[in-house]
């Protein structure tokens, strides 16, 4: 739940004065992040506080930086904290954990930490961010392993959440049951949706389909079905993705990984190819005109930066994700999930969700490696 | 390579003359595979041997069948050997296997077996067609396991074969390097392609990326592109499939069926939504008049059945897997496939692969299960 009158003080440019407004949201922003950094992020904050009048930023960056955006410099629901370095996106995990104790990254996490902010939006580097992450706020009782989870349009008009997305490549059956818990109190707390459907995704629908692991986590999900604590509507395969066939889809983080990249490069690949073909002839640059509003429409239907903000998932604090080639319009959309996640008390249904399900996730959790995670 | 001047008797309706062409191409086909059986495998039979004027097919399935297409059955270059049985979309492999001896599938896969064609296709249930090819025809030495492998489009205009796509969902390291020289051959035999390059498909392109079977995968993978076994060209990632990074790429069953029923679900999706968009208002509708020309090279780039046809590799005899829900220019498609595999010599260039890198693959190879395989 969002810290009610929240007063802190920023390292360097000031703090929020004590308020009186109760339920004012504060997102910290890794403003150095991503592919193109302030550039990119700043704009976005701007565009972010004008929209969510009850929502304040802190920004975390290296000093030098606001002065390339002296609207949000003079905000009054801005604060600028300083920090010296900067996670680069090719950093080691380790180097961006041990070597770089002062960087944007780390900084910002530790203003949800520290009471300062109520969630932290990044763009950097996906394996950093984990790290640091659970370094920093440590994971909540019951959960072995933080996930990376988001949204996916889907074919009914919603969105499908899936997790993990590659925070972790090797998962025991406890671990797709934790990913389930979490993701179907993602959703609630997002969408509203009281116990959201949770699919595990298979290579068929049947029970004895997939690997061990696999079907030892389908037993575990149907008991949480049978004691109600998870809406679990069985196996899922991939294309249960978009069909929209289960509000939330369960899967390893390098499974979910590959799908989701794999989903983003054929995507890419079609929006080149309908260009192409638009443009061969003047003919049809004439029909791309007549087409126009069709398209644009079209666009925004499978526009990926409308889905922008993964939620990682399972951590003492909110931390929420961005694309690392987010542009200033989908950096606002995560600075907005994560807004809504805040408003909404997702790290609270999320614990009350784990503690419905104690006696199921009890159960021996498998001490495989979670090391190697992906890329951005 | 083609049986030449190839000679045998139909069990029923009688035989090919002893011939004197040679390299003519003789495909075994299931006729009563898949969702539709005859009413979509004989047209496609029909078009297939108008177009290959060098090509015979064994059509395989109930002798009332034939009935329903008397241009066939007066073929000179098509025989038919009658199957009592027929293995069903939902049979559990055990049945297809110990329970249905005369089944479609079954015989048609023991045309090869015998000598009597080159090739075999079938839309029928993937896990019972797999499970009786393993059984009826062996493996080849040197394979563990047998792999389902796809050509899916990519943004180059040209095809990145995957495999496996899912008859495999618990691989070893010792696995994924035998899919990939396996997978070698394919694209070498089917395109004509020396030395096609070999992705590893993991979670980011660095060697420290990924799961422990994965990372001993790309050591196996590295030593085999210094001895020139391979050309080997690191890890790529799910997007890499259709940006075209490589010319095969390498994952385990349970990945590779999540990556393409993904793949397959989201062009639905998109499709569906370009339809949608198009038929909204009369205005659209006349958009969609004027953009036809571009929405029909569209839909043609992006048609998943000029793609259909996946092969099973490592056994001995060529088999290859239309899509169950085929119609009957998919199934034409599958079988001009099985065609280019015989024509060009698949089997006896897998074979030659496997030699060549004998010493690689003699490590130890896992004795994980492969039971479970997907769905069709």
């Amino acid at each position: 739940m969002p810290h009610a009158g929240l007063c802190f003080v920023g390292h360097r440019f000031g703090a929020f004065a004590q308020s009186t407004e109760h339920l004012m949201i504060t997102i910290a922003v890794d403003c150095m992040g991503g592919d193109f950094g302030p550039p990119v992020t700043l704009p976005a904050c701007e565009s972010f506080l004008a929209s969510h009048p009850d929502a304040r930023l802190v920004l975390v960056g290296r000093p030098d930086t606001l002065q390339s955006c002296p609207a949000l410099a003079a905000h009054d629901r801005c604060v600028w904290v300083s920090a010296s370095e900067v996670v680069a996106m090719d950093d080691p995990v380790e180097v961006a954990l041990r070597r770089k104790k002062d960087s944007s990254m780390r900084v910002a996490i530790q203003q949800v930490k520290e009471g300062k902010a109520d969630a932290v939006v990044s763009s950097g580097n996906t394996g950093a961010l984990m790290a640091i992450a659970r370094y920093v706020l440590k994971t909540l009782e019951g959960i072995d392993r933080p996930a990376i989870a988001s949204q996916l349009p889907n074919q009914t008009g919603g969105s499908t959440t899936v997790l993990d997305l590659g925070a972790n490549v090797d998962c025991s059956a406890q671990h797709l049951l934790q990913f389930a818990v979490m993701g179907s109190a993602l959703v609630s707390a997002i969408s509203g949706q009281r116990n959201p459907s949770v699919g595990l995704l298979n290579v068929g629908e049947e029970v004895i389909k997939g690997s061990e692991v696999i079907k030892q986590a389908g037993e575990l999900l149907r008991s949480a079905a049978q004691s109600g604590d998870l809406n679990f509507v069985g196996n899922v395969e991939g294309n249960d993705i978009f069909k929209g066939t289960a509000d939330v889809v369960v899967c390893d983080g390098f499974v979910g990984n590959v799908a989701l990249k794999a989903s983003e490069g054929l995507a890419s690949m079609i929006s080149g190819f309908i260009r192409q073909e638009f443009s061969r002839n003047p003919f049809r640059k004439l029909a791309a005109l007549a087409a126009y509003p069709v398209l644009s429409a079209f666009k925004r239907r499978v526009d990926h930066r409308r889905y922008n903000g993964a939620a990682l998932l399972g951590l003492r604090g909110l931390v929420f994700k961005s694309h690392g080639s987010a542009d200033a319009f989908a950096f606002s959309v995560a600075l907005a999930r994560a807004y809504d996640a805040a408003h909404n008390g997702l790290l609270i249904q999320v614990q009350a969700q784990i503690k419905r399900a104690a006696p199921l996730m009890a159960g021996p959790s498998a001490a495989t490696a979670d090391m190697g995670g992906p890329d951005n």
